[in-house]
């Protein structure tokens, strides 16, 4: 072995590059493995019934040896949503900053983890060792607090991944990113840097949170008169900061509805992360003493999330908060891409309540836009680069960026899940692949839904099925029983007697023929029922649904 | 009667009010009714495997003697889609400008209806009396050419009908919109201003066609060693004209490719909306004669549309054409709102395959915004005001413009489908209803899928099914045959056959308790059955498929 193929570090992403969230990638150097980050993704439209995606552990199961720990960048689902599913598969310890680490030991005491796993919590500015390697948390930002890039000390060099982060030089809350810390690893060299691509097709610069906070005074300001309602992440603790600061300098009171926010406000005001004036907060109960123009209320469902708090209200669903008239209601979000429609629902139906929508100006990205990103490229002025973190379009982005960074073509690699790029001094490149497709979890089942199913799913969805149900005589083959259709989610039957009688007769002619011509094979009996009928079918009503013919014999 | 009740005229939109599209609105006198478009609208995402949903026109089939005919102000699908299939049930003629006329008979012609119905086609400026109303055609501004507003003299008044429109006092192709005209009409004296709302929450002006322009000069320029590809509308007639006259400065030839693109273009063309200059439009078999830098390639499917050629392209199914690196791809419109994840994912598709992707400052929207729709109150001084097109948050902000130039509180009416709307000089309310609800077309079939067959393909889709079998005998209700668990969409069964196994064990158990408890009603055996399962399965895998119970009997 010589020296190059010794100092040759691994980085494997097992998600997060073809799909977005499901972020988590492993960095190995012979016999040390970590895992940065273990998220989950939400399902594609074409996963009909899926809840959610987790990624193939295969590889790492495979190396549990060498698996040394999971490092955490940031408490969003995306980072940290599938933990509970990996530790149940591989035990390992977990370090990550405060809040991060309570909102994952939430999630762990909901699967009844939380003990058997060794959990270190780790400050900005902290090393940890873990094997060959020694892990730095360094402070950024982004919308959720404590978020962290961690420098990878490894024999081949340093690592930098920055998790999701954005510059904000004026955060309302805690500090702001540490520039001075990577401008520092920048001159003791680093190897290669793994940044966030989210907002790489935009110019300029993320606007800082204080202009949310501006935007939110004028508001409180123009709706005095009205009972304000904001609707933003759960996960936004500095977002929900800023609303509870308002409402006091306004003297309003706050109340919180929506599971996830209120598991997020307790988990972040325990830790400290939340600061609460006494008396500012009320239960949902109290409400009634108030009037409109004393109250906040914050709450989940700024993404049209049809279980959600929000909406409930708007559909008049909700145990005890109704919509009203005269109601003033903030989205402090953006619509992710895909939820624009069941955004725009929301506010229809709010608007039918009498509700004032108010949408703009009500929120800032947490993700770097392009001059932030290169920011991060003078600084560390990385050898190579690997985008991560964004749709493909996005790494595209991100790597014209650092190619005008002046790095060469072959120093930025765009990575697939499951690629292992091997890195060294020299030269980057790809050398193996590790199964890296994601799980899908559908109610408590992992992984046993796959694409036939899924298909099934999609033909039935479209066009609903037809069971046909023969009952033949054993050895002579005549149909003593039926054929009898049942159908749902293909017409309506009252309404389409005539269709389904003449199917049946299609059918009855389909097994005459079987009779005349001796074919007493099941298998060739249901292919000429499905083929007979599926031509009948599609020649009436230009529809194929699916058919099941299902014989018995006595 | 008296005079009052005599000089009402009544308003009955017949869609458009709570769903985008299917615009079809009634302007009803005495014995005389006129039908202002007859639109279409697309599925909403819980109706699955619906293609298209049509107007109800129960209401005018049961006042057919009174229909004078239909008037059009403009040919997109959402104001034309509907015709052939409402023609089918109630014939009527039909009056529109030159290049509406000819798209309405592209699809006449497809449903073979086109020698059946009379058609007339009208000039902007010219008037038609239809009934006791007389209908003018006013010259206005849309994302197509030859878009009319309609001025209605009823007996109780002139009502304007503006369609989609804006306002562009610089078009690239065509004249202006006749603003003149309103304000001769806001003289005379206008009852009611039926307006656009599509863009009424946005601020300011629309921008004008100018603008693309500008953006299609710099891009030619830009990528000129690139084969150019512009996906756009294909209804947009003076955008694609915009790219012809484009790409003949530049010396390239013109490809276009997508049915509904090389329909319309076809038409426009016949119809001389378009002037193509000779040589310019190549063949895609010519394509071979050129290289990428003379050509530019006009293609559907700007909205991500799955069939559309450009995403055929994109997945390398297209039979003709395909995208290489160096490809520069210029998205020419906006998504709609819903589309965004489509094209964002088409998007990432010509991004691996090496194309350069452009789709900032490409379009301009076809609606008036905020002081358009200010300046047409300005101008035509309305009585009353119906807002239309748009949804409701839409035409909620349109009322709140409608009341800030000085219209009171109950002149202003947001209408929902089916409502009646009586209006006179003095006073507008609503005095009735009429069946409005929208038909489902599936296939062949118009009508035959109700909420009933909607909520199975829903459950279906979600969760799959479980057919169980079983055969009893006559008189002793003895299980001879099964039960059998056919199931499909619900789990991978090779990796689940204890499930189903235990399903099975579960489903004997319950037919055993009927036989015990002498309960040989069919029904209350399936409910048994279905009760037992479904619990069953819940605990197991926290999921609820449709379950099929079948008996049949021997």
């Amino acid at each position: 072995m010589n020296k190059e193929v010794k100092n040759t570090v691994k980085i494997i992403p097992l998600g997060g590059m073809e799909q977005i969230g499901m972020n988590i990638t492993l960095i190995e150097y012979e016999d040390n493995i970590i895992v940065v980050d273990c998220g989950l993704a939400f399902p594609t439209d074409d996963m009909l019934g899926i809840d959610l995606v987790i990624p193939d552990i295969t590889y790492l199961k495979e190396n549990a040896d060498k698996v040394k720990g999971l490092v955490i960048t940031h408490g969003h689902e995306d980072h940290i949503g599938a933990i509970p599913y990996v530790i149940k598969e591989l035990n390992m310890p977990i370090y990550a900053t405060k809040l991060t680490m309570g909102l994952i030991d939430g999630k762990l005491k909901e699967h009844n983890l939380s003990r058997s796993v060794r959990k270190k919590v780790v400050t900005h500015g902290q090393s940890i060792n873990l094997g060959c390697f020694r892990i730095e948390f360094i402070k950024t930002n982004h919308s959720i607090a404590d978020a962290a890039a961690l420098a990878i000390y490894t024999p081949a060099g340093i690592i930098i991944h920055t998790g999701d982060f954005k510059v904000d030089h004026t955060p309302l809350f805690g500090e702001a990113i540490d520039l001075a810390r990577f401008a520092e690893l920048g001159k003791k060299g680093v190897l290669a840097l793994m940044a966030d691509s989210t907002n790489a097709e935009r110019p300029g610069y993320t606007m800082s949170e204080q202009k949310v906070r501006v935007t939110f005074e004028h508001l409180f300001q123009e709706h005095k008169k009205s009972r304000i309602i904001i609707a933003t992440f759960a996960s936004n603790v500095d977002r929900v900061q800023q609303i509870i600061n308002t409402a006091y300098q306004f003297g309003r009171k706050v109340v919180v509805e929506g599971r996830s926010m209120v598991n997020t406000i307790q988990v972040a005001s325990e830790l400290g992360y939340l600061n609460i004036p006494k008396d500012t907060l009320i239960d949902v109960e109290q409400m009634k003493n108030y009037v409109d123009e004393q109250l906040v209320l914050i709450t989940t469902g700024s993404q049209g999330e049809t279980m959600a708090a929000l909406s409930r209200m708007a559909s008049s669903v909700h145990k005890k908060i109704s919509i009203k008239p005269g109601d003033a209601v903030i989205f402090s979000s953006h619509p992710i891409p895909g939820n624009e429609k069941a955004v725009s629902k929301i506010m229809n139906e709010l608007t039918r309540k009498g509700a004032h929508i108010i949408f703009q100006d009500t929120h800032v990205s947490g993700h770097a836009c392009q001059e932030e990103i290169k920011l991060l490229y003078a600084l560390t002025k990385p050898k190579f680069a690997i985008p991560v973190h964004g749709e493909y379009r996005h790494l595209v982005a991100h790597r014209e960026l650092a190619l005008n960074m002046g790095l060469p073509k072959d120093h930025v690699h765009i990575l697939t899940s499951g690629d292992v790029l091997s890195l060294n001094e020299q030269e980057a490149r790809i050398t193996g692949k590790v199964p890296a497709h994601g799980i899908m979890v559908d109610g408590l089942g992992v992984g046993d839904v796959g694409n036939i199913v899924l298909k099934d799913r999609q033909q039935l969805s479209q066009n609903g099925l037809l069971i046909v149900v023969v009952t033949l005589e054993k050895h002579s083959g005549m149909c003593l029983a039926g054929p009898d259709i049942v159908s749902r989610g293909f017409v309506y039957v009252r309404e389409s007697e005539n269709l389904i009688e003449d199917a049946r007769q299609v059918v009855a002619e389909a097994l005459d023929g079987c009779l005349r011509r001796h074919v007493t094979d099941w298998s060739r009996i249901k292919a000429s029922i499905k083929d007979a009928l599926s031509e009948f079918l599609w020649k009436r009503t230009k529809r194929n649904p699916m058919i099941l013919p299902i014989i018995t014999e006595v």
